[in-house]
């Protein structure tokens, strides 16, 4: 068996303009845009802030997606049980409603523009988020088995870029309700 | 505006086979069998028996679909808001699993098998109830103002078959609903 890791670094960026410029400099592919909206449901009758768990409703490009969440399967890892169910695009509407009629409760949504470049070992991808501002994430996509050269590889890519690497752990998902709280 | 009425009959049934017989005797026109499974859902914290509510998965051929139906709107016609969404039909295990994760449950599954002629004015299913028997469900196609009109019509029809035009008001669930209180 061969292991596979996924090494990303997440950041805040106040220029993403300045990004993108020096991505075209180093000649990264550009790979195209990704727009995603997410709409997250509250349980009628359970917590899921308390249960650790998420109902949402996804659409990006020509595509829709009913997904459920479970808990986190460990605190060491970032897995969770997800159940993706497809839709089709036009049932939206439908979909919120019957939501909706079962007592689920629109709480939160999360509007994406995401750029994605892939350069060298990496995928970048250039992300807005509606309420939240401009974030970089970087991935290593290229094999690589030891945490501690991956993290400096990562490290020397964003540096390169200009960019402190002080990597944001929280999904966008946090944030925003982070925001919401304050 | 053209109001189309529907008006149907249907009958419990001893013997299939003669009615069977019968219509190829009057050279009906056979045009497919369905097989259909529902399985219908309780809410995790309402009680869909009190609210006249439901929460249906349904298999048939080649198709899947998630129903919301609501209360009916007036007691004097057979009308409900229904909320349907097409699924993937190998989506099955996943949608069943992603509705229990959210604690709804599975309390009732319908399982049939309709065999559909059609014969003037008529459209005839032949019905076969896991746990409950056979029935012949008659529905009057073409277009009649007079409902009285329509029950003569309905009625020298399955007379013709040898039946009596003793109808059935309940639905498969209710009538298995009722059984499984008994």
């Amino acid at each position: 068996m061969v292991l596979l890791y996924e090494y990303e670094i997440k950041i805040k960026v106040e220029n993403l303009e300045k990004i993108r410029k020096k991505l075209q400099e180093m000649n990264a592919n550009f790979l195209g845009v990704i727009e995603e909206l997410d709409i997250y449901f509250q349980h009628p009758c359970r917590d899921f802030r308390r249960t650790d768990e998420a109902l949402r409703v996804r659409i990006y490009n020509n595509k829709l997606e009913l997904t459920y969440k479970g808990p986190k399967i460990s605190d060491k890892i970032k897995a969770r049980e997800e159940i993706n169910i497809e839709l089709r695009h036009e049932d939206l509407q439908k979909i919120v409603e019957l939501l909706e009629k079962l007592g689920f409760k629109k709480f939160l949504k999360v509007k994406k523009r995401r750029e994605v470049y892939r350069i060298g070992g990496f995928e970048v991808n250039l992300d807005s988020i509606e309420d939240l501002g401009d974030f970089i994430e970087v991935e290593l996509k290229s094999a690589c088995k030891d945490e501690k050269e991956a993290s400096n590889m990562l490290t020397n890519f964003v540096e390169k870029l200009g960019l402190e690497p002080k990597s944001i752990l929280k999904s966008y998902l946090e944030l925003l309700i982070e925001r919401l709280r304050n």
